[in-house]
């Protein structure tokens, strides 16, 4: 059982990351409006919000600029258009995928870059490829983090072998990402024992992305606070990828450090989010990302349900429960 | 940490609870059809829920039968209407309100009636009279669980005095009953605590019903399962008061009991569930039920703010936390 001080006090470690931009950008292709940006900025910092995560270095040559939201390519032209030199608490951070990135053009050394934070996010079976990403982001002066993705979907002991590799890189932060939103919060428990084994060793931190295919999202971000978890993912209204992440807004309510402000998450989620739902903009929980994430699936084919707009639910079922 | 045989096993003490007649009736004044409660009933069935909650036994003196539906009331014509003998594995059941019910007179012998259960809904300020009707419905034949509502507002050792005294009548299963949905896992596996050292000494089971406020409701479900409460409570598609429950096809989704079959499920909440939100009937998580929740109030106002089509939550927020 967990210390009952848990609940009441608070560990001034914890690090809260607003990634609206980038999960929710996955929804709407990064089509946000520069007065909801400058607002969930202004939001995240009378919030008392750790880390905005802006977006993606996504590579230009293999995305067109002209179909996407200028928050999948994060220039650094658009950055300073939009945060100035960002003198603020806030710090500013991009995710990096690998295979999908030109980070070693595409990413600025940090005296150049009003970013301070590179996401690295990789499957277990592209590790190499994202030490090297690890290796450029530090050199050039970052705090860098390691998203492992679709954690679930870990073989044997792969994931500890991942992490031995990652914890002798500069990385700072080791996460647990549940991508297809699969996993129980007795299964993030285990997950992050094994995670803090090597953060231990290695002296790095232990974060966590949470999916809410089975409305657990905010469940596996509080049990992962329990378990010395310090790096905790959330998005205003949830907004993300298919069923979306962890509310910000519940989990502010959570924590209880007096540094972290609802009213101001909650203003921001009346004002634009409510409003983004309304213009049609979908996500979050339904049947069809329960169906996924029971089956441990990556969400595309319930992404897909949605967008087509189907309501044949048990067909679709019957559809993804066949993969033989 | 919990057992890993818990995820992959199943206890077969568990006892799964359809309360969706009952706490989404309070949704909808009870008017569902007759066909959506015949479906409802045959879903349950070939789903392997082992309890059926048809509504309540509410008092005719105090409600106007002209204003709700008969799920409210729960006549015994009207249930031999619908069920017939029930000569099924599913066991049905109503709720029995202290102060709100003439059980004395409305509830008949279990000679007489079709129903297997009453659950008696109590605060822990009305004990004596609980213990009454726990008493009357024991005598009857029934079998009897106690739920005891807004346990978040327990003061000092109040809970303890309850639960002894309770232990002392024939009631079978102990209710935790989260009404505000206010509470955290690491809360409700310490009331689980309390109500095992009780259940224990009188050979009672433990029984759980959650609230959506937090988006906790299968979580806080899930976390109680792992510590031994055994009476779990569900709803099709979470429909229930305000922010509603623990959606049934999460619930049989994680139990592993092969007796338990997620598929009517899906396809009861297409066919009826789906329909009811497009006619206009409203529940479920919004940040209104995460304000009350959090707050540990009543969730009364936010489902005025619900019923009165407000979107001005940051001002219901204000309204809500000035409250001296």
């Amino acid at each position: 059982m967990k210390e009952i001080s848990k609940l009441m006090g608070y560990r001034s470690d914890i690090r809260v990351v607003d990634a609206t931009l980038r999960d929710g950008g996955l929804v709407n292709n990064f089509y946000f409006t520069d007065d909801f940006v400058r607002d969930l900025y202004l939001a995240n910092i009378r919030a008392g919000v750790d880390y905005m995560e802006v977006g993606y270095k996504a590579s230009r040559e293999m995305f067109d600029e002209n179909k996407f939201g200028k928050w999948k390519f994060c220039k650094e032209d658009d950055l300073r258009a939009m945060f100035g030199d960002n003198n603020t608490e806030l710090k500013l951070g991009v995710m990096a995928d690998v295979g999908r990135c030109d980070y070693k053009n595409d990413i600025l050394p940090k005296s150049e870059s009003v970013l301070d934070l590179i996401r690295v996010a990789t499957y277990l079976n592209t590790i190499p490829s994202a030490v090297d990403m690890i290796e450029n982001a530090s050199a050039k002066g970052y705090e860098v983090t390691c998203n492992i993705m679709a954690i679930s979907n870990n073989h044997g002991n792969d994931l500890e072998v991942a992490l031995d590799i990652l914890g002798k890189t500069p990385v700072d932060v080791l996460y647990i990402v549940d991508s297809f939103g699969a996993l129980y919060p007795e299964q993030i428990q285990r997950l992050a024992d094994t995670f803090m084994n090597f953060a231990t060793k290695y002296n790095k931190k232990i974060g966590i992305h949470a999916h809410n295919n089975q409305q657990l999202a905010f469940a596996n971000t509080i049990e992962a606070v329990g378990d010395g978890v310090d790096w905790l993912d959330g998005t205003y209204a949830a907004m993300g990828r298919g069923a979306g992440n962890c509310a910000m807004e519940l989990l502010l309510g959570f924590l209880r450090n007096p540094k972290y402000n609802l009213y101001p998450v909650l203003q921001f989620v009346e004002k634009h989010m409510k409003k983004l739902q309304k213009e049609g903009v979908v996500w979050g929980y339904d049947l069809q990302y329960l169906m996924t994430g029971l089956l441990n699936q990556h969400p595309r084919s319930a992404i897909d349900f949605t967008n087509k707009g189907r309501e044949d639910y048990v067909e679709f079922y019957k559809e993804i429960v066949a993969q033989d």
